[in-house]
């Protein structure tokens, strides 16, 4: 290899050790201030976080980077350097490009007005008042404008937007997948509307949060989750963190009468962990060290919350342990009616609380009104008409107030445009590898009904958390399931569970 | 104030807001190695760890740094800039000095040293084998003696490591000093030895960790440690840390059959965390956001530990509170009984579990074999003689080997010389505060027994805490007991307890 390149590959390997160690710092400041960080600390907290991420910024801007880069990202680069340094460098040069093309000055303009706009937004939901919120949405929205702009798209703005969660994804793609998937949906819809609905108030009843939390830590166990790389905390809103697949730690909420937060939520958020837990070795310290893009992401908590956590079979097995942790709560309930009861679905205003089956429409609205947003076929004005009318036609319901309606989400106040669209594409992949996974692993109830989860985390593991950022998600999806990305598995998924579970 | 001047005052602040926001997340994550991270991740948080030092000493020893300091310590930078960022100044420089005066390729040969040295000392302390540890400890001790060469000193040598931990100490006011201690304290072990012994059997009955826990977190309250900046969590080897005085985290042991360790050890870290949470809040952000010295430091948890917590008035307000908390274990014991056991006074071989009225004795070993050492009076090959012979001289023990002798502090393998006698200042330094605190407070018993703690914390940190290092620890001593370091308190404190308690 030539020298200089040589050299360049070295000096980029210590650039992403150096950004992976503040990376790490920031990781566990941010996971310590969620987990029981002292309250009047919180200040000085945030001031060091943003020090230390101003260096990273620097040191992602910096022309010694960008001068690496430019050697690396060659022909000649490509054919000497590792797959891991070129790829690598193809993500930071992606991210160089983004945070120079901006003027810094717009840039910074900018998030100051997130900052005040997500305290606004904050007063707007709970006044339910679009209109409090609405003169500093149309700023971020014409901020949004202009950024794709500097940034530079193909098609359509808004792919600019999405390549930031899913990179390579499009507007003409999601078109067509969320068109099938709203039009597969609606009737499933709509049976379930009309059906006897299941018995649920036994979900219900005081369990205790040490019991809980000693449910949880066994399933987790069950899951492969590894004690000795991460560790289980409670938290307000639950998350799962990575500092490095040595370190990825699961937060939890217990919410006593209701367990079903806590344990959902600790499937769901060791669904994640899993995915960090087992990226392979060699790409600790480099920018590959990362999940593919957030739909794949979620495609991991999503499997392992709906597929393995809400299915039949893993009750089987883990029922008789649920009841022994809790009070006396299931002890006239079968296994049947538990079922029953943890996999009720209904039309509901509220996306974080939507059921497996209604998620994916809260998200088609978003993805709907976002796309036409940033198009400027529609203003911030509009939005609240236009909310209520799409939750009316694609679920059913009437929104009362803008609280519950266009208000409800925190994600536009920071400007975060093109991230809905990622958590139905979690569940659209989830379904995918699902059918690939029956295909090499036929007896998957059977696992499930005797605990033996090993084997499937290892197909994950093997198909796609070694993996990292390394292959792009498309190439992924294509690996494993020989197609790009297809409604069609979840939504025989879903009829198949609820016309079942609903007889209809 | 001249324009170069106000300049350099305000970088000087951006530079040392940058360096508090590092030690902030090396404070975390060393803190969070201690108290749950997962073990496989250590690797990963020392390499992270060794980042971010190595950016903390490259900023400490750069040349914009030294630009700045030259500016600002001159006659007119003493005039015009804030007592803070003149301080500030000394102490930077003074750091400067140490950090660029030692080539940087012995620095490094060094530090691989002392990595390989620890290891050494653990086998060889676990063999009780003195002869595998010296030929590192050799190394180690010319390395140190070359370094102070390299820094320079007044006087004698040993001085300058001093300097490290107690800037100001001398050997010859250390050797006075310690003189005088000596020759008070050995007619009291002696005393005590002959004495009538008490009865301490009821200590060691099982005392549940939950309880423990809570009555640790219900003494730490009392003595005013704020909780909503800080909290309370359990370690192997107990410390207390603070990030910044809104976020100082106290740790602590629990020892089912022996619960002094968690009681005494949560009052002990107690105290050196009211020192960081009382801190000026104008400091915060500089380098004088610290202690005045260790051995000042060191003076506020043996405060707390042994003239509040040990004393009779404290347990006449908490003894019931305990009991309610054990389970039986004190309900045949009286206050005297009580008081009399967690008092209890023996020479001993190890110093972290020697008594209030021993340990000195054990540092004053440690101090003339340093101070020998680093002079060349004796060498390496010398230690486990003498160690025996002065251990047998002043607490009158017969080691038995060299495990529980001259092996059994990890300091030296670290070349941490100098830092013994800080622990034997903080004594001191505790004794000669208490008396000026009586002259001011006459009360002190009484508050104690009403559990009203608050005003002799106030008068500790109007006095101590808020000075963070602004003050040097003579300074402090002259203004609070108007006088240098003397030894007469700590002996009269003593004698009087101990010739009571022991009834000679």
């Amino acid at each position: 290899m030539a020298d200089n390149l040589k050299q360049a590959e070295t000096e980029l390997t210590l650039v992403m050790n150096q950004m992976s160690a503040y990376q790490q710092a920031i990781g566990l400041m941010n996971w310590d201030l969620r987990t029981g960080a002292p309250k009047k600390g919180v200040n000085q907290r945030s001031e060091a976080l943003g020090t230390l991420s101003t260096e990273v910024y620097k040191i992602s801007t910096s022309t010694h980077l960008k001068e690496l880069l430019d050697i690396i990202l060659t022909e000649e680069g490509k054919r000497q350097v590792s797959e891991i340094t070129y790829r690598s460098a193809e993500e930071l040069k992606k991210e160089y490009d983004k945070n120079t093309k901006i003027p810094e000055e717009e840039f910074k303009a900018y998030q100051i007005l997130t900052t005040k706009a997500e305290s606004a937004w904050e007063e707007a939901k709970s006044n339910a008042d679009f209109q409090e919120f609405q003169p500093y949405l149309e700023e971020i929205v014409a901020y949004k404008r202009k950024f794709v702009e500097y940034i530079g798209y193909e098609g359509h703005p808004y792919n600019a937007m999405l390549d930031d969660f899913e990179p390579g994804m499009t507007v003409d793609t999601l078109d067509q997948v969320f068109t099938e998937l709203r039009e597969g949906l609606m009737p499933l819809v709509e049976g379930v509307k009309q059906a006897k609905q299941p018995k649920t108030g036994f979900l219900f009843k005081h369990f205790p949060k040490e019991q809980q939390a000693a449910f949880s830590r066994e399933v987790l166990q069950s899951m492969q989750y590894d004690f000795e790389a991460g560790r289980l905390d409670e938290t307000v809103h639950p998350f799962a963190i990575g500092l490095h697949p040595n370190d990825v730690r699961v937060t939890t909420k217990y919410d006593e009468s209701d367990f079903r937060t806590a344990v959902f939520g600790t499937i769901h958020e060791g669904g994640h962990a899993l995915y960090e837990q087992n990226i392979s070795e060699s790409l600790v310290g480099t920018v590959m060290s990362d999940g593919a893009s957030m739909g794949i992401h979620e495609s991991q908590s999503l499997f392992f919350e709906n597929f393995v956590g809400r299915s039949y079979a893993f009750w089987e097995h883990h029922y008789d342990r649920l009841k022994s942790f809790a009070d006396g709560q299931f002890d006239n309930v079968s296994l049947d009616e538990f079922y029953r009861a943890v996999n009720e679905a209904k039309p509901s205003l509220i996306r974080i609380e939507a059921d497996e089956m209604t998620y994916a429409l809260h998200i088609i609205v978003r993805y709907e009104i976002e796309k036409a947003l940033i198009s400027g076929e529609i203003e911030v004005k509009d939005l609240p008409g236009l909310w209520n009318e799409k939750m009316q036609e694609y679920l059913g319901v009437e929104v009362p107030h803008d609280g519950v309606g266009v208000l409800q989400d925190v994600h536009w106040s920071f400007g975060a445009f093109g991230y809905f669209p990622s958590y139905a594409l979690g569940y659209i992949y989830a379904a995918q590898f699902k059918e690939a996974l029956d295909q090499d692993i036929p007896n998957f109830d059977e696992l499930l009904r005797d605990g033996r989860i090993t084997p499937i985390k290892e197909w994950m593991s093997g198909g796609i958390h070694q993996h990292g950022a390394l292959k792009k998600p498309g190439e992924l999806l294509q690996d494993i399931t020989g197609e790009g990305t297809n409604p069609q598995p979840l939504l025989r998924h879903l009829s198949s569970k609820y016309r079942s579970l609903y007889n209809f």
